[in-house]
């Protein structure tokens, strides 16, 4: 393995260097606030629609950037405009948080799910964190609350049940609300204990130690549903919530949730890795079907930024050849495939073959978060 | 170009030895009614869940062979299993139709679109005609009206209008109107001339002459829209509207119809044709941007069956070289990839470079129809 310090300073020059200049000179919208997020290759604007995961996303990395790496004015700048453009606008009266706007802040789309709302919260912590603004943290717990209650009753949000729908819960949903209270809660954690504990609960009904397999979406018992919807694999995101769990673990001081946490990301990534290829499928169907979605073998960036991060602090725990040896495995096919070091950023999306097919750095799903946050965190995690 | 009799006759025996005999075998639930679609390539069952778009066309497809092929009892009691499914357990009190069902007929899924709604009056029409059934037919044209109203006004089905949204109209809705009529009113066309004439303007609204485009999105005026949404391409969808155009084109002797369909179809194809690798692009950006959806370089089944009659078609009117060319390219393409002669029907997906992806020949987006549909049109315009 190379030398520690080598990777430290890959990744060091990639964050400030190549990813976090093409934001703050691409994406910035100075006029009315907030973030463009479809950004061609070279930065053109190719829509000028502002996404909402993406702008709560974005506003939380530099908000993130300035209270974790330096104080920065320009990127508390940065912060600030998505922070008022998303509390002058993205938020309904009901705290229901649209999906896009234009770029003046008028709604285009609402989705009937609650990520939106959990990016917003994320996005409010992060900026009254690096802010001072302690009123953006109130608002964000106040919506945490609400959040939470539609998590458990997503009819609450316009989604509705059908006679026949077989009932399931979905990884997504205590995945995220584990991730969004380790933001909101800071030093604060053991207010939040129940429903830490509770998060911890539902994502582990996903973990199913005897087939080494980790499930999208289950029965409510945590059984198999056996279904298009039941056998999903989504390798990439059972990897990221594999280090959403470590990190409550480490902090719980729980053996047992760590050990779990590292199965959850080494069998995911055992399963997940195209051993033909190389790279992370996006989708696989646990009995070996070909899933249902069109781009199930595709290489996605997030994935794979994911995969960075839930290795290295695997292997930073454990100490094992295998985890050094897979953070290695998946840092060599991801510098190899995704920086664009002519303009900066990544690109998002390769076939199977590793081949871009799609040339532009932002879109609808792709903004500044996953690539930067986990540079940061491996930097950080390296630095340690 | 080899003989009219040779293509003749291998559509002939794909259609009836390959394609038919798959759906028949694996597709038919005899017990509860309808037609499970999720069947993988040697027509195993990967889900029991029966989609409405698919039940309701291949409750289409078979009344259709029976009325146009050969009276065989067989078939028209697939067709009877079908239609009385979608009577029994797909329409809501309100006439909206479901989207997904288990197979047993609790509703799943609905959509906030009136696709179902449409595939539901295929079937009734399409069956009513082959079983002598009245009763069926004054359900399709009761819904036809519902649907007709529904289609000015889609927040009726549920779909909210917000106040950044670029007003538009999409090519699916009207396209799919002007075939559900041809399916309704059969031989009495007249009656639904004012709705027909619509349409048309309505299509032709998506048909850039100066530019030998077709757009999937335009403003309601006709205007091109510059976002994601504004430039997107469907070339097999416009291929598809192009002979649905010709069928009314000719009914009504109309030769500057003619024309412009005869355009769509050549400009959509040759725009959607993959020069380097050969096949049909999924989606395509105006301006040349990546499209976001992620599919968007494969290589789909029924573009290249719309293809595949469209020319022919087309080739049947003008006599000009360059149709039957096209004709002979598609189908090259076609034949060479899409069937399996081992296990019957086709594969769906392939990868740009004319890989299969996926291996299952139904699935929720894939049914018993535009290969049977495209199969039997060429054979009978060959025939004629």
């Amino acid at each position: 393995m190379k030398a520690l310090a080598h990777y430290r300073s890959v990744y060091e020059n990639e964050l400030f260097n190549h990813v976090i200049p093409f934001w703050e000179k691409h994406s910035v919208d100075r006029r009315n606030g907030g973030f463009w997020n479809c950004l061609d290759r070279d930065g053109t604007r190719y829509d000028s629609k502002k996404f909402i995961w993406l702008n709560g996303r974005q506003t939380w990395m530099f908000s993130k950037l300035y209270t974790a790496v330096e104080q920065r004015p320009e990127w508390l700048e940065i912060a600030r405009l998505g922070a008022d453009f998303l509390r002058t606008h993205a938020r309904r009266d009901d705290g229901r948080v649209y999906f896009s706007m234009t770029e003046t802040g008028e709604p285009v789309h609402m989705q009937r799910k609650i990520f939106s709302e959990c990016f917003w919260i994320m996005a409010m912590a992060g900026y009254s964190r690096a802010s001072g603004d302690a009123s953006a943290m109130g608002e964000a717990k106040e919506l945490l609350e609400k959040v939470w209650k539609w998590s458990r009753d997503l009819a609450k949000v316009g989604r509705p049940v059908y006679a026949g729908d077989t009932p399931s819960q979905s990884l997504a949903i205590p995945m995220i609300l584990l991730n969004l209270i380790e933001e909101v809660a800071g030093d604060d954690r053991e207010t939040y204990r129940p429903e830490v504990e509770e998060c911890i609960e539902r994502m582990l009904l996903h973990v199913h130690e005897d087939e080494e397999t980790v499930y999208e979406t289950v029965a409510p018992d945590g059984s198999f549903i056996d279904s298009i919807e039941g056998r999903l694999l989504n390798p990439g995101h059972a990897i990221e919530a594999g280090w959403f769990l470590q990190h409550w673990a480490q902090y719980l001081k729980r053996d047992d949730l760590s050990r779990t946490a590292v199965n959850m990301v080494r069998w995911s990534y055992d399963r997940g890795w195209d051993r033909e290829k190389g790279g992370i499928y996006y989708f696989l169907d646990s009995k070996g079907y070909s899933p249902t979605q069109l781009e199930w073998n595709m290489k996605l960036w997030w994935p794979h930024c994911e995969a960075l991060y839930a290795h290295l602090l695997t292997y930073s725990i454990t100490g094992n050849e295998q985890d050094r040896a897979a953070f290695e495995q998946v840092h060599e096919y991801t510098f190899s495939h995704f920086p664009d070091h002519k303009f900066g950023e990544w690109y998002g999306y390769l076939d199977r073959d590793a081949r871009v097919t799609h040339r532009f750095k932002g879109g609808p799903y792709k903004g500044c978060f996953h690539v930067p946050r986990a540079l940061l965190l491996c930097w950080k995690r390296m630095s340690e």
